[in-house]
This record gives structure tokens, C-alpha cells and sequence, in this order.
């Protein structure tokens, strides 16, 4: 029998965000218990809308909750218009139907409680179940953690996109060496990456590799049903973003493959050792292993601190044919 | 004519700091203005009393000047002794006729300035001539600079051994992300990167892919004359403290590459772009590199700043081959 994942996804849609949930509620491996959002892409009330309006559209029955609007310790800028489109999701219209629905918070709603109380309550409904997929910034996991430490030993695990290690090169994507999701709230990350439940962390030295090409993305358009012709809308202001920063005619996959990891780890090659981030100064938001078995001093601030996995290494060319696979393309 | 470059050698000896000095004054590339020392690999006394040894048996006629004991702004640890033996020369006797002038101030002793201004003096000399080839912590060349900035636009260059840019993989060899040399003092280390003078840094990107393996440093102890004799010898503690630590039969040429680099900038690739180093936090003595032509936000804290060229490569094989035809190998 299948064994199916009870996840929890967490997230600032977002176009990667977008395409992540979709590829995820397609999966039979994964039993969608419930969406948490947090600013992050854009802020909250923005990415809050779209998380709605994407259940909506994928026909969720699951609990869509509010997350933080702003990081635990220090004011922050102002999400990422100019990568995601000023409405989050590639700037393609919410019109239509859905809009109609949306005003009418009868219809669809944000579930009543704050994102990190639902995180609890099903963690503790389903004791070494639930995996947190966490696709933004850390700010709701770590809201979690400190209203209930014991979470920590309670979930199955945690698969999160963000940071960036250097293994191959790989560096920051808003910084020289930090990750938007890291440095939209470091402080929460570090609580994250330090606690004592699995942590698996898909960095960009992973997710910078995986790249969803314009042919790639026009094959999902073309023979992808509704949810590829919706793959290929929403990600063309997100390819033009990566045309113009890069010269890249494509996109990363980025938060899909904190998705991906959970059903198909094998496609990984994982780094063990203990995780920090760095908090202020010129390295704010940067990532740190102190990977097992490296030559190094011994240094409190990590060897007190649990071992987390580190993706280092990624199949791209089987990550990218599941996706595809997944859309019948 | 062969161009002879006017070079102080700020140092903190040190066993690869003596194997560099020795090859830097065999070279009549060379034209030796002064030493100076600095704490480091272990204290400032032990460090210029080894410098004034080194001076003594290499036969120098250039002061030898006393620098900074601590550095800037924070207290630190207490050297490398399990690096370098508890002399700081590989625990090789420092007997004999040396012990002898050494006892004696009047026939050999350190020059009564301080390091920091034997620098300006000697910059201030040779307006556009002198290279700084430092190779220990950055505090004489910050102190210089806070005493008279207007050196920064008198030298003809910096060349440092120091950092991990994590090009390749590398990373810290004291922290996961910090070199011995810059976490000594990254305050010292910030000031000297962001100034307005043209800096090289060697990092352990490139000091660590030159290795001096064990039938290397035989060759140079069997054919090398006097000269390798001593080589062979002071190399063979630090030789021992790489084959614990990382199973290496051999030693990094680390301090080496910041002479030979003045001499040979044909061996090593460059990166340019502005650097910065991490003071404080996880991140602490890491040195950040924002490359020109890399896409990345604007980034105040980096783009007020001069560009420095990063050694991203060497030639280890043609720095190998110099370092051992400069003592007849």
C-alpha cells in the first residue's frame, strides 16, 4: 500500500508557490491536511488572497490559515513584486467566478485560527504524522515551536525550501550569500534549523539546479490539461523576472522541490550536520552547516545543535520529469 | 630589466610563514624593505622572537619591527601551537649561535618602531613602489591605514593570504566558514578589504588546492642545500598537524601563494568585485565576496566599496614547480 503523507503546506504564494501546491494536490502520495500562509513573496493580506483563491481553484477542502504578517524580530522590506508580479501570482487576473466567491466570505474564508495554532493542532491530532512542507519564511514553524516546543517530537518531519550553502558555487539570491525565504526572517529560521525535529533543507544549491526551461514550460502549457495551460499563464512574469536577472529563459523550480523531497528522496543527495543562520551583519540570512565528518574545531554554536539533512545534490532530470509526469505531459 | 617589487612582509611566523620568507628572499624578484610582525599563529613575543631568528639565519640587513599583540576590537584565542608546535617552527631547536645573539639586543634586535609605522614610513619612501605582502592577521596594515589613510592610494598593492570565498567548496578551516587569519581579527580584516587600495586576497579557495606532499618536501629537503635542509625540517610538525586533522600527507602552501602571487599573477584567476568581512555572529571572520557581474540586488554594504581581485584558482602545479626551482629542485 502507498504510504501517503500527511502534510501541511506553508507558504507565501507566490508563482513557485503556486506551481509547488499543484504538483502536490495531484500526487496521491499526499494527504493535504492543511495550507498556512505567511508574508513573505508579498504580504500577508496578498498572499493570503491567492492562497484562497488557489484552493478554490484546485477544489481544496482543507483549512486555508492566516500566518504571520511580518517577521519575529526585525522590520523587513516589502516581498518580491518585481519577481512574483504585483498580485503574487504572475499578475494573470483573479477575475471571473472566483472573485465572485471571494467577496463572500461565507463561501471561502480563511479558516479562524492564526497559522501556527493550526500547525499544533494537527500535529497533535496526528502524532508523528504530519510533515511540514514550509515553502516561505520560517516566521509561523517558528510561532509553532514557541507556543508548543513538544511539536518538535511529534512530526514526521520538516522539508523546507530556502538558504543557500555554497556547495557547488551555488551563493545567495538576495545577498551574496543569503536566500530570500532565510533572510525575510533569519531569526525564525535559526529557531527552525536548531530545533530538534528532522529538518531537510532544500537550498538554491539544489533548486538553482533544477531548471524549468520555456520549452519545458510551453510542453506543460500545450499538454498539460486546465492545470498546465494555469502553469504556463502563471509562470510567464516569473520567467521574465529570471530573462532579465539572469539571462535564464526559464524558471527555478525552487519551492517544488520541498515537495518533491518528501515523496521522492531518492533523488537527493542529503549532507548531515548541524545548521545555523547567521542573524545581522554582513552575512544576515546566510545559511551555515557545519557538516559531520568535515575537518573543524569543535564550536558550541553548532555541535550543541542537532544534525539536520542538507540537500547538497539533485537528480534535476528525474525531478523534472516527475513534475511533468505528474501533468500527464 | 627585470622589475624588482619593493615589498614589506607582514607576518606572524609560523611555519609556512618561514617557508615563505625564505622563498620570497631567494628570489631576486624581491626587493625585502622590512619585516613585521604580528600575533597570530601564536604571540607576539614568541612570533618576533621567530622572526628575528628567521632574519638572523636567512642573513637579513631590513628591520624587523614589533607589531600588534591582540587585535582591534575583540579579545581571541591563544594561537595555533597544535599547528605550528609550541614555538611557532615546528618545535625545530632554535639553539645554538642563534639562542646566543638572540640574547644579545645589541647584536640582533627588533627595530624600536612598531610595526604600523615602519609601514607608512616605508610606504610614505616609495610613493607607488612597496607591495604589502601580509600573511597573518590584518592589524598592522588596519593600524597603518587609521594612522595615515593616505597610504591606501601610496602602495603599489596588497597581497594577502587569507579567507574562503567558498568558490569551489571550500570553506573555513576554524569555523565552517572562516579562515585562521581573518577570524583573528575581522574587524582588522574589514577595515584593510574596504580600502581604497588594490588588495588581492588569497583564500583557502586556492591555498588549499596547492599542496606540498610529503615526497615533495623530501625532494626539497634531499636536493634543496642548506636551504631545504631547513625547509624539510620546520615542515614537518605542521606536516603532522595536516595528516591528524585531515589525513593530508602533505601541507597547504597557504602563505606561500600571497609571495609567489606578486611575482607570478599569471598562475592564479581572479575574481573582482567588492569584499566584506562578517564581524560577530556565525558568521564571524567570514569573508564575502559581491562579484562584479553577478546578478544580486544593489547592496549598500558592498557597493560603496572598492573592488579587490579574489584568487578563485592557481596553477598549483606551476606554484609547486616555482617554489621548488627557487631552491635549485
Amino acid at each position: 500500500m502507498m504510504r501517503r503523507h500527511k502534510v501541511i503546506f506553508d507558504t507565501d504564494p507566490g508563482v513557485d508557490d503556486a506551481m509547488a501546491l499543484r504538483f502536490l494536490t495531484r500526487r496521491p502520495e499526499f494527504d493535504l491536511l492543511a495550507v498556512t500562509t505567511v508574508f513573505g513573496n508579498l504580504d500577508i493580506g496578498t498572499v493570503t488572497r491567492n492562497a484562497l483563491w488557489l484552493a478554490d481553484r484546485m477544489d481544496l477542502s482543507v483549512p486555508v490559515a492566516r500566518g504571520a504578517a511580518a517577521p519575529l524580530a526585525r522590520a523587513r522590506g516589502h516581498g518580491a513584486p518585481h519577481v512574483h508580479g504585483a498580485n503574487g501570482l504572475g499578475d494573470i487576473p483573479l477575475t471571473g467566478p472566483l472573485t465572485g466567491l471571494l467577496a463572500d466570505p461565507s463561501v471561502r474564508a480563511a479558516d479562524p485560527r492564526p497559522a501556527w495554532q493550526v500547525i499544533v493542532e494537527l500535529v497533535r491530532a496526528h502524532p508523528g504524522e504530519v510533515t511540514l512542507i514550509a515553502v516561505g519564511p520560517l516566521t509561523n514553524l517558528a510561532l509553532a515551536l514557541a507556543h508548543d516546543p513538544e511539536i518538535a517530537g511529534l512530526v514526521a518531519g520538516v522539508s523546507l525550501m530556502g538558504g543557500a550553502f555554497g556547495t557547488r558555487g551555488h551563493r545567495g539570491n538576495v545577498s551574496p550569500v543569503a536566500e530570500a525565504n532565510i533572510l525575510s526572517d533569519p531569526e525564525a529560521a535559526d529557531r527552525v534549523v536548531t530545533a530538534p525535529w528532522p529538518v531537510t533543507m532544500l537550498g538554491l544549491d539544489v533548486t538553482q539546479h533544477v531548471v524549468m526551461d520555456a520549452a519545458y514550460l510551453d510542453r506543460l502549457g500545450a499538454a498539460g490539461g486546465a492545470d498546465g495551460v494555469f502553469l504556463r499563464a502563471v509562470s510567464r512574469f516569473y520567467q521574465a523576472f529570471h530573462e532579465r536577472s539572469r539571462g535564464l529563459a526559464g524558471i527555478f523550480a525552487h519551492d517544488s522541490l520541498a515537495v518533491i523531497q518528501v515523496m521522492a528522496p531518492h533523488l537527493f543527495t542529503l549532507r548531515r550536520g548541524p545548521v545555523r543562520v547567521a542573524c545581522g551583519g554582513i552575512a544576515d540570512g546566510q545559511t551555515i552547516q557545519k557538516p559531520d565528518g568535515v575537518p573543524c574545531p569543535p564550536l558550541p554554536a553548532w555541535d550543541v545543535h542537532p544534525a539536520q539533512a542538507v540537500a547538497v545534490d539533485v537528480d534535476a532530470a528525474g525531478a523534472l520529469t516527475l513534475y511533468a509526469e505528474t501533468f500527464g505531459v
